[in-house]
């Protein structure tokens, strides 16, 4: 979202600092509550409301969640999070590229947060405006697919270097020699950027890597509450 | 880009006009230099550096092609535009999620245009900020990898509905079973959106659907002198 001219970065000042506002507001809101938030951000195409209806299954049971989903346009993928058995409820955007901690607000509203442990807010798919714009999550979460290539994290290192994990998508297409992907490269270029990330390698069309993943979810949820 | 604050919206259209003076100006230069250009959209990891350098390959001899490299940092894809045997002029954002017509503008002044047939402005990964910044460009390409799925017509439309042509990329991986993608779908859909795109079927990795394409912009080089 950053632009070189001054009077520009003034008005984006602007907005940030009442983003912020709504933002902290939610952090409140959510922590009340007792729910840990997790902000998934990526590409178009990454899988991330595959990653969250596969999520839902392997938690069932164990842990209460529900999924806010960001959208130019559709309820395409609300209705696969309502398949999936939870609730979802959709903001459009409308042209906007990036989920506000205002649009999040007004959705919390809509939502039983004290039967709630864990809220999924599944931004629109974009690697780059969503990751400068707090929503009042706990963390953010990046979806990298193998097929996108291994030089994302050294093009677009913001949304790598703020994240607390890192979910790398789609390794079943690895074994069909479809990508050229590498994957120590990747987690070594990640980590130079951020230490603290977790790192976990799924597939959401498998099933693979998701016990840990779904062991990271269920200690965050447990710390919180 | 869109936010629903209408002081927001005011600021944002004061941008856009500069950005349209700056556009106009670029067109106007381009126009009379004979050279047909084109603004290369997508999100990250569609593969617009490999299909230019495939393409740079293909009209090697035929027609004089340059490059202006949109990244948010790093100048990894110029490097490799230069690898292929033309004249790359990278421009780094610095988080900026597009390129602006004044950016560029400066490029522009970089390079020798009456030297020139075709230049190719590969803008930042980004399916949705870059779609409503004119940048001076003849045309919109929109890239889409069939490992992104075919949704993504209807959920980001507004590239889809404003672009010259689609290049529907990494068509091989189809075949491999590690993909699950109707393109006969996303044809339909796009042209609903918009009935004078050209879409061509290609990929970068075999070259596959490249004659199509190469004769695509041939002819257009050939309107424009």
């Amino acid at each position: 979202m950053k632009r070189a001219k001054k009077t520009t970065v003034k008005v984006e000042r602007k907005i940030l600092d009442r983003d912020e506002a709504f933002a902290a507001r939610n952090r409140k809101f959510l922590a009340e509550a007792g729910v840990f938030c997790l902000n998934m951000i990526s590409s178009p195409g990454s899988g991330k409301t595959t990653i969250l209806t596969m999520t839902i299954g392997e938690l069932k049971g164990r842990i209460r969640v529900a999924v806010i989903e960001g959208d130019i346009q559709t309820d395409l993928d609300a209705r696969k999070i309502r398949q999936a058995g939870v609730k979802a409820v959709q903001i459009n955007t409308r042209g906007g590229c990036h989920l506000s901690a205002e649009q999040v607000d007004r959705a919390l509203k809509k939502m039983s947060l004290e039967r709630l442990d864990l809220l999924f807010i599944e931004n629109v798919g974009n690697l780059v405006c969503p990751a400068v714009f707090e929503l009042g999550e706990g963390g953010k979460v990046a979806v990298l697919s193998v097929a996108e290539g291994d030089d994302k994290p050294a093009k677009y290192p913001e949304i790598f270097a703020t994240s607390a994990v890192l979910l790398i998508n789609k390794i079943d297409m690895i074994g069909t020699g479809a990508v050229d992907f590498d994957i120590e490269k990747v987690k070594r270029e990640v980590r130079r950027l951020n230490k603290k990330i977790s790192i976990f390698e799924v597939s959401a069309k498998t099933g693979e890597g998701f016990d840990g993943w779904c062991e990271w979810l269920a200690g965050q949820v447990k710390k919180i509450r």
